[in-house]
C-alpha cells in the first residue's frame, strides 16, 4: 500500500472539504469549496465533483494510484445503500451520493455518517489507535457515537447503532428533541447544559452567568472554572449524566477505550474526572480497570481525516 | 461438514450434561452426570471427562469426525483463555479448563459463559436463525446477556460485554448485588419482583399475594394475570424498566432482533407487549420498526444445545 492513495470528504452545512492521503493518513493536497446547500441537490453535488478533481489535480498524484473514496456526511443516512436519507443543512433527500462519483471517476466510493467517520478516524490515526474494541462519543450541541468492533465498524442493522445520545438514563427526564423523555442527549448535551443554565438564571439565582447576554456551554464551564456554586452545580449534574452514559456503555460494549470529543469535551479534566468517578462506582471493577477514558486526538481537520480513514479501512 | 460432528457440554451447578450432536444439531447421543461440586476442582474435571468419553461411546461415531467441543458455564470466565475465573456453584478458581481436555482429546475445545453460549444456540439454532446482528437477554433471578454482531459473538475487551443486568436505569435506584444503585437487574430481574412484592406485602397493602407464604416473580405474574391490583403494578412497574433497558439496547446496538429467555420472558403477552410498548414511546422508529422482540425458542435443553452450537461456530 506504499504507493496507493485514497481521497476523504467532509460534506458539511457551510463547506465540502477534499484531501487526498496516502495510507499513513499523510495530506498530499486539500481543497474546500462552500457548500452552498440553499442552490439544491444537483449544484452541491456538482460542487462535490469539483472538489474531488481538483485534489487530484493539486495532488500530482497518478488517478490510477487512488485506490478508494471515503465521504464523511450528516445522517440519517444508509451506508450500505450510499444514500443520504435527510439532513437538515444539506439539500439530499433520499439522495445516493455514491453513485454518481462511481460513475464518473471509476473509484470505489463508501459513505459513513459524521459520527462513525470520526469513530474510524481515531481508531486510524488517533487516540484508539492500536486499540480493537473501541467506542467514541461526540458530545456538542448533540451527543452521537460510533463504535469499533473487533476491529471493524459496527453499524448495525439500520445504521443507527451506537445512538447513545437517546439512550434513556431518566424515565421522566426532560423531553428530548427527539420526542422521547430523559435521553443523555436531553441531559448532559451542550445544549442541555446552557438550557439548565438559563433556566436557573431566569428564574432570578444568585449566579455570575447572569452577566452575559447569551449563555452557551462554554460560559458555563467558564463560571465554573472561575468558581460560581450554581454554574458548579449544573455541570456536575450533567456531567454525572454523561458518566452514567459512559457506564452503561462500558458495561454494554466492554471496550477498550471510551474516546469522548465534541466540544463538551474541551472542557477538560473535570470532564474527565467526573466521568471516570461515575463509571468507577457504576461498573464492574474489571470493566472500568480496562477501560481508558480519554479525550479525542483528532483536532479541527478530524471530519476530512475521518473521511480518510473511511477510505483506507474499506480498501483493506 | 456433512460428516463432522461436534460435542457440547454444558457445566452446571447440579450437572454436567453433554450431547454429541451433527451440524444441524441433531443430537445423536446425550450422557449427564451429577457435578458434586463440594468433591472439588479435580473430581469435576474427572467427571467432565468422563461425559465427553461416554457421550463418544454412546454416539458409534468415530471420533476423527468430532471437530470441536463447546463447554458453556457460568462466569465471569476468560473465553479467550479458556480460564474460568470465579463463581458461586463451581469449585473453579483460576481453572483453565479448556487444557487438560485439549490435552486428553486432542480435540479444539472452545469455552463462553451461560449469556453467550444462550446466544449462540438462539443464533444457530432458535429464534435468531438467520440474523446477522442479535441481542439476548435473560431475565430471571438475574439480568445478563449476549450479541451476536455481523455474525460472530461479540465478547468485548474482557469477555464481559452484554452485562446489561447492570446498566444503570434509576441513578438513585434500590442497591444491586453488584454494589451499584438503579442497575437493570435490582429493578426488572425476577429477584426485583418478588423483593417489590415482599415490601408491599409487609407494609400490609390490601392484596391476594398476602396469602402466599413465599413469593416469587411467578405468583405475583399470577396473582396479577387474576387481576389484583397490587401485583400488576409492581408487574408494570418492573417491565416499564425492562423496556427501557431494551430500548437502551436498541439504542446502542440497533439489532435485527432482541430476544428475551429466562423466567420472566415466560410471563408471556404481558410481558412482551408492555416491552414493546415501551421501545415503541423511547426509541427511534426506523429503529423499533425494523427490531423484532420475541421469546427464547430453545427450551429445557437450552443449556447443552448452545454449547453444541458454540462448538460449531467455532469450527466454522
Amino acid at each position: 500500500m506504499e504507493d496507493k492513495y485514497v481521497i476523504g470528504i467532509d460534506l458539511g452545512g457551510t463547506k465540502i472539504s477534499g484531501a487526498v492521503a496516502n495510507f499513513k493518513g499523510d495530506v498530499v493536497s486539500q481543497y474546500t469549496l462552500p457548500t452552498k446547500a440553499e442552490e439544491g441537490e444537483k449544484a452541491v453535488l456538482e460542487r462535490i465533483i469539483t472538489v474531488v478533481e481538483e485534489v487530484i489535480k493539486e495532488s500530482n498524484v497518478d488517478k490510477e494510484k487512488i485506490v478508494s473514496i471515503g465521504i464523511g456526511s450528516p445522517g440519517p443516512l444508509d451506508a450500505k445503500e450510499g444514500k443520504i436519507i435527510t439532513t437538515p443543512n444539506l439539500p439530499f433527500k433520499n439522495f445516493n451520493i455514491v453513485k454518481p462519483l462511481v460513475d464518473k471517476f471509476h473509484i470505489p466510493t463508501y459513505l459513513d455518517n459524521d459520527a462513525n467517520v470520526a469513530a474510524i478516524g481515531e481508531y486510524v490515526f488517533g487516540a484508539g489507535k492500536g486499540t480493537n474494541n473501541m467506542v467514541f462519543i461526540t458530545v456538542s450541541t448533540g451527543i452521537g457515537g460510533g463504535a469499533i468492533l473487533n476491529g471493524k465498524i459496527y453499524r448495525g442493522n439500520t445504521c443507527n447503532a451506537l445512538e447513545i445520545g437517546h439512550m434513556t438514563l431518566e424515565k421522566k427526564g426532560p423531553r428530548c428533541n427527539c420526542g422521547n423523555y430523559g435521553c443523555a442527549e436531553a441531559l448532559a448535551s451542550g445544549t442541555a447544559i446552557a438550557k439548565a443554565a438559563r433556566k436557573q438564571v431566569e428564574k432570578g439565582l444568585s449566579t455570575s452567568l447572569s452577566s452575559y447576554e447569551k449563555i452557551t456551554a462554554y460560559e458555563v464551564f467558564k463560571e465554573a472554572e472561575k468558581g460560581d456554586k450554581l454554574a458548579k452545580n449544573i455541570l456536575n449534574e450533567a456531567l454525572n449524566y454523561l458518566g452514567i452514559c459512559v457506564a452503561n456503555i462500558i458495561t454494554s460494549f466492554d471496550p477498550e477505550m471510551v474516546i469522548i470529543g465534541g466540544g463538551v469535551s474541551k472542557g477538560g479534566d473535570i470532564v474527565f474526572e467526573k466521568v471516570n468517578e461515575v463509571v468507577k462506582t457504576r461498573c464492574f471493577k474489571a470493566m472500568w480497570e480496562s477501560t481508558k477514558i480519554v479525550p479525542a486526538a483528532l483536532g479541527t481537520d478530524a471530519g476530512v481525516k475521518g473521511a480518510v480513514a473511511l477510505a483506507i479501512m474499506e480498501s483493506k
